[in-house]
């Protein structure tokens, strides 16, 4: 990795994983190929779907890996890949449970499937969400690192994954504590988003570049979930201003799920009467017009609420600076950390 | 272990784990606490559940250890639990895909959870499976063995239990291949029960036991496969025949579900005009009636389908038989194997 843009950096990253990524799962195919068509049909979707992420938890992994100093470049990437598998078999059952149609701009795997068999496109979405669970663990453990490591690795691996579905739970069930408030809504965020987006791959990668300080791991798992809530904050924040096409789902998914977000928090808590009874009326509402999220957006960013949850995640972006000196002494990567972190708050996708 | 009583064996193992179980789990559920009320309840469903399981997994996990000398059994006890967490997760996600009320005398994971949250209880049990997945993960990762073993260990169950998922998609397609006929049939059999239920668990026993030669390997493979056809054959026999209270589940969810079992294949084939047209009329009714599967039940009888299947599975038992003298030159677990693989075909649960 020649350059210290952080922009060309997880450019070049998309750019080394994609044919890696092709090539694994051809050769899955092959191997399902034997068992019969719909495995086959099932990876097929799944490659589509996997090369269109963002890749930013990948890239973390190798930058936790650089940061220890590893030098087999070849090995991280592969090894990388297997949280962008990780994440789209994630994803797949995510839009089940919120029954999304649209996901990086292509159907989501149960309404791929919904005309397959006897038409039951959440059991296959089910199953190919699991598939995608051991595909992960199966590039992860066939990864060119040492036993030791990989164990190492599978152990952060099992910690923070098992803590995203916990967070699930709890925010299908909209069960930020008993108390809504700001700092239960961040609490489900750290479960649901920063460990896994932020800590888990930049520790995994820290690990497999040799790194065994549990003092080191600490000041990253520090960083990783500032970068973490930000990302998290910043999705909140897209999901309901951002480019369609961009975030490759309908902007407003979370009005319409009626998630509990920051912004309704906010305006709950700041709101007038007229305010807080027709954001309400609309949370939750299958049917909600574009018109309707209109609307909403313009009240958040009258109210505050807009600033108020770009500042929360700022905050983040400050602190999680703060620490990077403790991390590297390495110039470039100190700004490559920092220009990370920046840009979680201002990508667009 | 001092018998070699196979139903003692299974009992005895059992009584071992079920207080590993807990004691897991009572540790997992204080973890979750720091987390929310949802995962909390999602483990105290999930500890009810997974100790009433048959274990048969678990044991042929200590088995294959045994089979390779191995002598640390606290170890191996606490170690096999994995396979009976990660069969749990898997039956909660067969039971949403299937809409089973009903597993081990229980309400289903989907059931209990219907009326929680949005009322979604689907997903929240596709949330509790993947958090049984990732706790098989944590209890076979953190297991008192070499990372050496336990590496080659977590490659034997991510190849296994992803032929599972592949052999469940292609039995919701209720695709045997383009031709339905018994090797067809037997194929799905292989991927979706023969090779996870024999196989996965004797050989990871074996690799923790220290057995390293592939061919040792390869014989041991070989009656485990004979072994989990003997008991794929057996569970569709008992889901049509059993004892309602024994076997956990209404008996007739085959034909409710309209799954194209080895009866069907027999029916269609060597039945008259009349038979198959009754079978295929109430194959698939979500109403069945009681009087229609005792029906089925006579049918079966009379024009031989019932033999023919039991017959299928005594012949992988004598096959499996056939093997012992190659695995093992010791008398007492030769008499063991052949107890087991009877077993099997005698089981009423």
């Amino acid at each position: 990795m020649d350059s210290y843009n952080i922009k060309k950096y997880l450019n070049d990253y998309s750019q080394k994983i994609q044919p890696l990524l092709r090539t694994y799962l051809i050769n899955k195919i092959k191997e399902a190929k034997k068992i019969g068509d719909i495995p086959v049909k099932f990876l097929e979707s799944f490659s589509q779907m996997v090369v269109r992420g963002k890749n930013v938890r990948g890239a973390l992994v190798v930058l936790g890996y650089q940061l220890a100093g590893g030098k087999d470049m070849a090995s991280i990437y592969d090894a990388s890949t297997f949280i962008e598998i990780l994440h789209s078999g994630a994803l797949i059952h995510d839009d089940v449970m919120d029954k999304d149609d649209i996901r990086r701009g292509l159907p989501t795997i149960h309404k791929q499937f919904e005309n397959y068999g006897k038409g039951n496109g959440k059991s296959f979405a089910i199953c190919a969400g699991d598939i995608a669970f051991y595909l992960a663990w199966d590039k992860l453990l066939n990864s060119n690192f040492s036993n030791d490591k990989l164990i190492k690795a599978g152990k952060i691996f099992v910690k923070y994954a098992l803590n995203v579905v916990y967070g699930q739970a709890l925010d299908l069930i909209n069960n930020v504590g008993n108390n809504f408030n700001q700092q239960a809504i961040l609490n489900v965020f750290r479960f649901k988003t920063a460990e896994y987006t932020g800590v888990l791959p930049l520790l995994i990668g820290a690990i497999l570049g040799g790194i065994e300080d549990e003092k080191k791991l600490g000041i990253l798992m520090e960083f990783g979930l500032d970068l973490g809530w930000a990302f998290q904050i910043r999705d909140d924040i897209l999901g309901l201003y951002g480019n369609e096409e961009k975030i490759g789902k309908p902007v407003g998914s979370d009005l319409r799920e009626g998630k509990k977000t920051l912004f309704i928090y906010y305006i709950l808590k700041n709101g007038n009467d007229m305010q807080k009874k027709f954001v309400l009326s609309v949370l939750g509402n299958k049917n909600i017009s574009g018109n309707e999220i209109s609307k909403v957006q313009k009240l958040f960013k009258e109210i505050g609420a807009y600033n108020y949850v770009m500042q929360l995640g700022w905050d983040y972006v400050k602190k999680g600076k703060e620490t990077i000196p403790l991390i590297t002494a390495n110039k470039k990567l100190q700004i490559l950390l920092a220009s990370l972190i920046k840009y979680i708050m201002e990508r667009t996708r």
